[in-house]
C-alpha cells in the first residue's frame, strides 16, 4: 500500500504540521475533588446535580461549563471553532447533544466508551492538520450517577461493588486544538500563568499533538462488567503495542505512557500482555484512573473510569505538568469497554478500544 | 479567520484532492426489498434475524454483510482499510461493535443518528484527503425491530402508529472511499458492469466527494417522538442553506438535493425554512424516506428512517444513477433526530442534526 509521509506502519499517524493546544479545561465533582488531583482541576462542583433535575441534565450542565471556561481559557469565541468533537457515555450521546448545541459550531458525534477523549482529540488534529480547520474543541464527560443509572443498578439499591469495580468519575474535560499561532499571547491559555509561577522553567511552551494511533475492537471474551480493566487491558496493550512498532520506539521515548481507566486489576493485564511482545512499560506506566482517586481514604476499589476520568486527569494534571516542562513526551491512550446495558443483559462479552495520543511540549522556547 | 483553501464559507469544505467511491453495498430487509427501490439493493435477506438470536445480533450481522459486500466489490482486503467509521441507533452503537471487531481495522465510532451516513461519509472522505488514510470504509445500519424495541414500544404491544410516524429501514450501506485509483480495473465495484449495461453511457465514471458541508444542532423545541421529521427538518434547512451559501451555488447546481428520512411532514417544513430564506428546491428535493416504500401498499405511513435509509437509498439507488450518468451532482444530506429513550421519558425536545455531502461523478470519462 503506497504511503503518504504522514502514515506510519499500520495504524499511527505522524502530522506534518502538529496541532497545537491552545486551551483546555477540566470540570469535576467533589470526589474527583477532594482527591490527589484535586488541586489541579479549574473548577469543582458541589451539586452533584449542577443545577439540574435529572443526572443526564447534570452531565449536560458538566459540559457546558467545561466547553464555556476552555474557550475562556484559549480566548477563542464560539463561532471562531469550527467543530466540535465530543461524546459521552450516555445512549444516544445526549449529554452532549443537549449539553452543547447552545454553541451552534458544527458537530460530529463520537462514541468509543471511556476511550471518547482519545477518539476526539485524534479526529479534531487530523481535521486541523488536514487543513479542515483552524480551531477544533475535543470534549467527553461523565458523570457517576448517570452512569450507574444507565450500566449497573438504580442508586437507591444500594448493592455492593466488587474490588475490581472502578468508579465512574464526575467530570468534563475539553480542549481546543488549532495550528501554531501567529503571536503566542493570541492564546490566552490561563495555564500559562501557572507555569510561569512554577518557577521550573520560565518558558511557557505549548503542548503539540505529534501523532496518534488509532485502536482497533479487541475482545478477550471477558463477560464482567464489574471488570472493565480486565475487558480493556487487552486493547490498551494492542494499540501501545502498535504505536511503538510504528514508531519504532522504546517506552522510554516517552516521559509517561498513560491509560485512561484500567485500574489496578487492568494494569497487570496490560504488563503481561506487553511483556509477552518484549515491551516492558512498568517504569513509564501511569493509569489515570489510579491516579484520580485515593482507594483507601475513597473507598473507589480498581480506581476510576468513565470519559471523564482521562478527560480530566489529562487537561487538569498532564498537561499541567507538560506546561511545566516536567513532562515533554506522553502517549495519552483513554481506553474504553465497549458495554451496552443491553449486550450485557444478553450475556455477551465485553470488548475493549483504545486510542493512543503523542503529547509533546514545544521543543525549542521561543 | 485565516482559511485554508480547502474551507469554504462558516461550515463547509471542498476538498482538495477528492476521495474517490472504490466500493460500496445495500444489504436490506424484505419490507425495504418489496418496495420501489427493492431491485437496486445488492442483497436482501428473508430471515429478520438474520441468522441470530436477537435483534441486535441480528443487525450486527447485517452490518457484518454490508462489509463483506463493500469489500468484495471494491476487490479491497480487510488489511487494506485504514479506518473504519461507522455507527448505528442502538445504545453504545453496539450493532456496530458487536458486527465489525472481526474485521480488526482501526475503529472510529460515530453517532449522528440517522444522519450517520453523513457523519461517517464526512469523516471518512476528510480521512482520505488530508492523506490520513488510503483507504477508509464509511458504513452505518439500521433495524426496524431493534429500533422500535429501544426508542419505542416492544413489538408485542402491537401500538398503533400516528400518520406522521417514519418506519425504521432494516438495511446496512457501506461505501469504500479511497485516492483515485492508478489503474481504473483496480476497483473491481460490481456497480460498473451494471453501468455498461445501461447504455446510456458507455464509460463507467466513478463518483467523487467534492465536500462536505457540516451540521450543527438545531432544535426547535418539538417533542413528539412519532412526527421525526419536524424534529429534523430545521436541521437540514439550515444545512442545506449553509452549503449553497458557502459554494455561492443555487439548487439547480445539484440534480438532486437528498434528505435522508424527513418523510411528507417534513418535507413540508424543509421548503417553508429554505423559501423564507430564499431558496426554492422543491424541484431537486428527493426524500429517501419517501423513496424507500410506497405507503399506500406499505401502510408506512410518513416514510421510511432510521442511518439504514439513507445509507441502501445512496449505496443501492443513488451511486447507481450517478454510474449510469443519469444524475451527475448529488447533495446528500441525511438527516438526524438527536432522541434517546431517557431524553424522550424525561420530557426533553429532539434536536436534529444533519450533514451534507457533495457527491459527483468524474468530468471526462478516461
Amino acid at each position: 500500500m503506497k504511503q503518504t509521509t504522514k502514515m506510519r506502519g499500520k495504524q499511527s499517524v505522524e502530522f506534518a504540521n502538529p496541532p497545537y493546544i491552545l486551551g483546555r479545561s477540566s470540570v469535576a465533582g467533589t470526589k474527583e475533588g477532594e482527591g490527589p488531583l484535586g488541586t489541579y482541576f479549574d473548577y469543582i462542583e458541589e451539586d452533584p446535580y449542577f443545577g439540574a433535575d435529572t443526572w443526564e441534565e447534570a452531565e449536560s450542565n458538566l459540559q457546558k461549563k467545561a466547553a464555556q471556561l476552555a474557550l475562556q481559557n484559549s480566548g477563542y469565541k464560539p463561532e471562531e471553532i469550527r467543530y466540535l468533537v465530543a461524546g459521552d457515555l450516555l445512549g444516544q450521546l445526549i449529554a452532549t447533544s443537549f449539553g452543547l448545541m447552545e454553541l451552534k459550531i458544527p458537530f460530529f458525534g463520537v462514541y468509543g466508551a471511556c476511550s471518547t477523549m482519545g477518539e476526539s482529540l485524534s479526529l479534531a488534529a487530523m481535521l486541523v492538520d488536514g487543513g479542515f480547520a483552524d480551531h477544533v474543541m475535543a470534549l467527553t464527560s461523565s458523570h457517576f450517577c448517570g452512569a450507574e443509572k444507565q450500566f449497573r443498578f438504580p442508586l437507591q439499591y444500594g448493592n455492593q461493588r466488587p474490588l475490581a469495580a472502578t468508579w465512574t468519575v464526575t467530570g468534563s474535560g475539553a480542549v481546543i486544538l488549532g495550528r501554531k499561532p501567529e503571536k503566542k499571547q493570541a492564546a490566552k491559555d490561563s495555564s500559562k500563568e501557572k507555569s510561569w509561577q512554577s518557577g521550573k522553567c520560565n518558558c511557557d511552551p505549548f503542548v503539540l499533538i505529534k501523532g496518534v494511533t488509532t485502536g482497533k475492537i479487541v475482545d478477550f471474551g471477558v463477560k464482567d462488567s464489574m471488570n472493565m480493566g480486565a475487558c480493556m487491558a487487552p486493547a490498551a496493550a494492542d494499540v501501545i503495542y502498535h504505536n511503538l512498532r510504528d514508531f519504532n520506539r522504546q517506552p522510554d521515548y516517552y516521559d509517561r505512557i498513560v491509560t485512561g481507566d484500567l485500574g489496578y486489576v487492568g494494569q497487570n493485564i496490560l504488563f503481561d500482555i506487553l511483556n509477552e511482545k518484549g515491551y516492558h512499560i512498568e517504569k513509564q506506566h501511569m493509569d489515570c484512573g489510579i491516579e484520580i482517586y485515593c482507594d483507601e481514604m475513597q473507598d473507589t476499589h480498581s480506581g476510576g473510569s468513565g470519559c471523564g476520568c482521562s478527560a480530566i486527569t489529562l487537561t487538569g494534571y498532564i498537561l499541567e505538568k507538560m506546561h511545566r516542562r516536567e513532562w515533554n513526551r506522553i502517549l495519552f491512550v483513554p481506553t474504553g469497554a465497549l458495554l451496552s446495558p443491553v449486550s450485557f443483559n444478553e450475556g455477551d462479552s465485553v470488548p475493549g478500544i483504545a486510542h493512543a495520543v503523542i503529547l509533546e511540549t514545544e521543543e525549542e522556547c521561543e
